[in-house]
C-alpha cells in the first residue's frame, strides 16, 4: 500500500471537544496536513490559528487519509458517518476511518462491515488517557482491524499515541478493552468516593485517606487520580460524571446482552446516575463523593457550612 | 522513658500463621530477643530453630518490652488479652501490646482503654503488605496510640516495617484507615474478577486484559497483583476468600453503624460470601472470579473442560 510522505498525508479530525481537539494539536506537531471540524465554529477557528487547513468538511474529506472521529458516542458516530451530511460516500477508496469514541463492540463491528462494503476501511481504536495526554501525542489506544488499515492510519497514529495496543484484525476488540477499561475505572472512582467518606465517617479526614491509602495495598490508578479533587473540593471537570453515566451504561448494556452478571458495575453506575440527577452531571466524576457525603450527613472539603 | 537496647529488648509474637511468623523472623534478623507462641506448636518449634528463645508464655510475656498480636481478628485479639489464659494481667507494667489483626475501630478504643487501666499501653497498629514483606521486615503499618507506647515499641516496630503512617495518639485511627484499606482492596479484586471474565464473555483472553488494563487509567494495585492469579489459573491461597469474607463483612458492620451506605463494599461482600459459599472459601481470593465463570457459563484458565 503507498501511505503518502509525512507531509503530505492528510488527516481530518472530526469532534474537537477536549479530546479530538488535543489529538489535532498533536497531529499539526508531527507536521501533517490537519483538517479539524466541530459543531461549534469557534474550535475550528482557534484551530486553524494553530495551522490547520481551512476549507470545507466534504473537500478535507475527500482527500483524506484519515478520518479521526472523536465524538461523544455511537449515535454520533453513526451520523458522522451515515447521516444527512455524512461522510462515508465522500472518503476515498482506501482511506481509514479512524474511530475513537467509546461503543458497544456490535457497533464497531457493524460500521467496520457497512464501510468494507464501500471500500472504506474502519480502525476500532478507543482511546485513554485524557486532553492532556492527547494534545502531548502521549495518548494509549486500544486498537483492532484490517493490517491495511493500521498500515494506512499509522502516519497520524504515531502522532497521536504512546501506546498502541494493536488487538487483532477484528473490530471490535479495541472497543471490548476499552468497554473492561471503563468498567474497571468507573468502579475505581466510585470507590474511591465510597473509601474517602466513609473515611470521614470514622473521624479521618480525606487527605489522611489519599496520603495512607496510596501507599497501601487498596490503591488505584483512578484513586491518585480522582481524590486530590475531593480533597481539594474542587469539582472543575476533567472527565465530567454524565461520561460515567453513559459508559457504564454501555458497559451494563454489553453485560446484559452477554447475560454477564456484573453487580459492581451496576453499583457503581447507580451512584453516578444519581450524582447526575442530584444535579451533579457536569462536573468532575469524582463529584459522585457528593452522593456518599449527603447520604450520610458528611461535610465535604469546599462545601459551604 | 526507658527502653531497652536492643540486644536486651524482649519481644513476643502471639500468632505464628503466615504474618505472625514472617514478623518474628524479622525481629530475629533485627537481633531483638523474640518468643513466638501459636496454637500450633509445630510453628513454634520452627521458629525457636531459628533462634527464637525457648520458654512458656506466661514467662515470656512476663520480661516482655513489646507483645505483637498476631491473630485473625477481634475475638482471638480479646482472647489473647483476656480469655482464660489471657495475658493482660502477667505484663510488664509500661509494657506495649501491638494489636496487628483487622478490627472495628471501637474495638481497638475498647481494648485500649481496658489496658490502659492496667498501666499497659496500646498501640492500635494493623498492617498491610503481606507475608513475604512481613518477612523481609517491609510492612506498612497504620498505627495510632499514645507517644509512649510508640517509644516503648520502637525497636520492634523499626524491624518490621518499611513504612510507619503514625496517625495520632488515639486508638481506633489505624484501624479505620486499616478498614478503609480493607475496604478498597476487597472492591479491587472483585472488581478485577469482574473485568477479566466480562472481557471473557467478549471473547478477549485475560492474558489480553491483563496486559492492556495494567497500562491503562482501569488499574489498581489488586488488578496487577491479583488477575496473574486467574491468568495462571493458580489459586494456591496468598491470601484467602474468607479472608475477604470477613474483612468485608466488619467494613460494612462498620458502615452499618455509622448509618454510611456503601453500595459497592455490599456487592463485593456479596461476591466473597458466594465464593465461600461454593466451596472456593480457603482458596486465594482472586477465586472469587470463579462466580462471575458460572454464572455466565465462562471456562477459567486451568479449569477443567
Amino acid at each position: 500500500m503507498n501511505v503518502r510522505a509525512q507531509s503530505d498525508y492528510c488527516s481530518v479530525v472530526i469532534g474537537l471537544g477536549s479530546m479530538g481537539y488535543g489529538i489535532a494539536e498533536s497531529l499539526l506537531n508531527a507536521g501533517l496536513r490537519v483538517w479539524g471540524f466541530d459543531v461549534d465554529p469557534t474550535r475550528e477557528t482557534s484551530l486553524r490559528a494553530k495551522g490547520a487547513q481551512p476549507g470545507s468538511r466534504n473537500d478535507a474529506v475527500a482527500q483524506a487519509d484519515a478520518v479521526l472521529c472523536v465524538v461523544v458516542n455511537a449515535a454520533q458516530t453513526e451520523d458522522v458517518l451515515f447521516g444527512a451530511e455524512g461522510i462515508a460516500d465522500r472518503m476515498m477508496d482506501g482511506a481509514v476511518f479512524v474511530s475513537c469514541a467509546t461503543v458497544a463492540p456490535e457497533f464497531a463491528r457493524a460500521m467496520s462491515a457497512r464501510l468494507a462494503a464501500m471500500g472504506i476501511d474502519y480502525l476500532d481504536a478507543p482511546m485513554s488517557g485524557g486532553s492532556v495526554r492527547a494534545s502531548e501525542g502521549r495518548l494509549s489506544m486500544m486498537a483492532s482491524g484490517a493490517p491495511g488499515a493500521f498500515d494506512r492510519a499509522a502516519p497520524a497514529l504515531d502522532a497521536i499515541t504512546e501506546t498502541l495496543f494493536r488487538l487483532g484484525d477484528d473490530a471490535g476488540t479495541g472497543s471490548a478493552l476499552k468497554v473492561v477499561n471503563q468498567m474497571l475505572a468507573g468502579i475505581h472512582i466510585a470507590a474511591a468516593a465510597e473509601a474517602v467518606t466513609f473515611g470521614m465517617s470514622q473521624g479521618i479526614a480525606p487527605a489522611t485517606v489519599l496520603e495512607v491509602i496510596s501507599k497501601c495495598a487498596g490503591t488505584s490508578w483512578m484513586f491518585e487520580n480522582r481524590v486530590p479533587h475531593i480533597v481539594a473540593g474542587d469539582y472543575t471537570p476533567h472527565s465530567a460524571v454524565d461520561i460515567f453515566v453513559k459508559d457504564l451504561g454501555i458497559v451494563g448494556n454489553v453485560a446484559h446482552a452477554a447475560k454477564f452478571s456484573a453487580p459492581l458495575t451496576a453499583a457503581a453506575l447507580q451512584q453516578f446516575v444519581a450524582a447526575s440527577g442530584a444535579g451533579f452531571g457536569r462536573e468532575d466524576d469524582s463529584a459522585v463523593a457528593k452522593i456518599y457525603a449527603r447520604n450520610a450527613n458528611l461535610t465535604l472539603p469546599g462545601d459551604e457550612v
